[in-house]
């Protein structure tokens, strides 16, 4: 299938430092490509493929100092537009901006929306372009969508299973990783290892805007015995910081509408004990790949009794649930489903009529 | 001429506060009413025009708590794709993001550009799209664009002549009237005034990210008998407060594309004391409707001699080049121009092709 994935422009593919959806586009890119598949990567130029890179901006704009990034965007989505017709398949993963250009060809064109739904802001596009083609993350995700929007499919991401490796013995310590921001709650994995009375290292980047919430809500929590802060760690650290670990702590306070930082744990062997919130429950086998829970109590009981989960299941459960391969065979069946008229998007008259 | 006129949505046409896009929008589509042509506005629902409102979003997006405005742009500018038909003109008013959806209409399509032009990030679109004919707002404005794109006109923004009445015998003070913020040197004002020894009168709003430096720099220096600070004024007291004054002090440090306070200022006959930075000294012709200075003591220089103008010539001055009357002739003429086929945007072919 002659395939173009349209990456955000924001950070290159894979991404330098952070870049969630950057990295998923990555592998769904390496994959697809190991599966035969022509593959056209429109991305950033520092971008790294072994599909054919079309690259739309010298750089990452985010490390290249640009702030607005519509311009850029749009220019490259004039630039697929003109070539639309040497692929089978568009994929989209940006939110907004190509819906205008590619409303007459939505029976080739799919969109994966990486981010959040519940804010009003986006909704207008939703509303007025019902028939394009979109792909959720997590079933969570879907909840505050308008309803007559056209779903082809549900596809977790999924990552390389050699990119954080089998531990089979994992460590006594509990992990906190990701940034430390109000909604990821570092203050209950904080009061979950206090009173579980199990060492918690924590491996978060303080963002600027969350500067004054560190120092005034976490920092005076740091000085315990128990508990470790030790900052950023890069993505060859984050395999040996999880795999090393007793169990992820994930005390999420939003709809987080998938976190890959649970997949990663899960494919050290490492079992996740998260809030029963967003993509959470969807993500995490209770009793399995670790456990999902409601309250401080209950975090507390899980970490005892974390030690009775086979850290080899968790790995098999990952790797029948949460590879790359398995992530990019589910696109291109939704791509096939599409394609072959199966899902049928509403026609909708050309923008040029 | 069946005209569509297309606003921002992020404030009212006019706007309730503040909003310079959207009061230039709303002068010029009266007018173009007044002189007999068909005007179609699309805009927030809360507009009030007598030309033919679509509104497009219910209320100014910004009032409404809405932080992202951009998908309602792209369905704003779906429907008037849609409707294109219907009119002999589209004229935007927006940076970016009708380019690709009106490529093909570009003898048919203005863009009037009403920010500055001085950063990198909106360039991609100037250098992809370079047939869209574009209106400036001052030659000053236009120096940092791309060599090749298409220029129709520079038209300078009119208001109508009773916004701010003539005020014959005007005042003692000096005025400053605007946002607080580092470039438009309200510090500058405060020097000039103490240094010439003449009253300064400070209406100014302190936006939330100018506030550190309001409390900063500015606070100290307003505990003086001269200077007087009184907060943020309305439309209705801003004819007040200007036609009151000596001069208007505008002691810019940024490339202002078009200072609408300083015809404002001119109207009520009140001549303004303004920096060579920007468009003002294509707006102030220096020695008749006030001065154009380089530096502080240029500036107590003028404040000296201000006395010597005529605040009649400084109104006659306005009336024959900043009413909104003016203003919309040099649009139609632009319009006239472009649909006459004496501008040839380069013909592109069709996005659908």
């Amino acid at each position: 299938m002659r395939i173009a994935q349209v990456a955000p422009l924001a950070e290159a593919v894979p991404p330098k430092l952070y870049g969630g959806t950057e990295r998923v586009v990555s592998w769904l890119t390496e994959e697809l490509v190991a599966q035969g598949h022509e593959v056209t990567l429109f991305a950033s130029g520092d971008s790294q493929t072994s599909a054919t890179l079309v690259p739309c901006v010298p750089q990452g704009l985010r490390l290249a100092g640009i702030r607005d990034h519509i311009a850029s965007h749009l220019v490259m989505l004039n630039t697929i537009r003109r070539r639309a017709a040497q692929f089978d398949l568009i994929h989209f993963h940006l939110d907004l901006l190509q819906y205008p250009l590619f409303q007459d060809l939505a029976h080739k064109c799919v969109t994966t929306l990486h981010g959040r739904l519940d804010f009003p802001d986006f909704h207008p596009v939703y509303y007025a372009f019902p028939h394009m083609p979109l792909v959720s993350i997590s079933e969570d995700q879907r909840r505050p969508m308008p309803p007559h929007v056209t779903w082809l499919a549900t596809i977790y991401h999924g990552l390389p299973p050699s990119s954080c490796p089998y531990n089979v013995a994992g460590g006594d310590y509990l992990a906190f990783l990701g940034r430390i921001s109000p909604e990821k709650r570092p203050d209950r994995a904080i009061e979950i290892a206090k009173r579980a009375q199990v060492p918690l290292k924590m491996a978060a980047k303080v963002d600027k805007v969350d500067q004054e919430y560190f120092e005034e809500a976490i920092r005076p929590l740091l000085d315990h015995p128990l508990i470790e802060f030790i900052g950023e760690i890069d993505e060859q650290q984050k395999g040996d910081f999880l795999g090393n670990a007793l169990a992820l702590l994930f005390p999420i306070d939003w709809p987080e509408p998938f976190g890959l930082v649970m997949i990663e744990a899960m494919s050290t062997g490492t079992p996740v004990i998260a809030w029963r919130h967003g993509s959470a429950p969807e993500v995490v086998d209770d009793g399995t790949s670790g456990f999902i829970v409601n309250s401080i109590d209950e975090a507390v009981a899980a970490v005892g009794r974390v030690r009775d989960l086979s850290r080899e299941r968790v790995r098999h459960r990952f790797e029948g649930r949460f590879t790359s391969t398995r992530m990019a065979a589910d696109y291109v069946a939704a791509y096939e489903r599409l394609l072959s008229g199966a899902v049928r998007p509403k026609p909708r008259t050309s923008v040029a009529a």
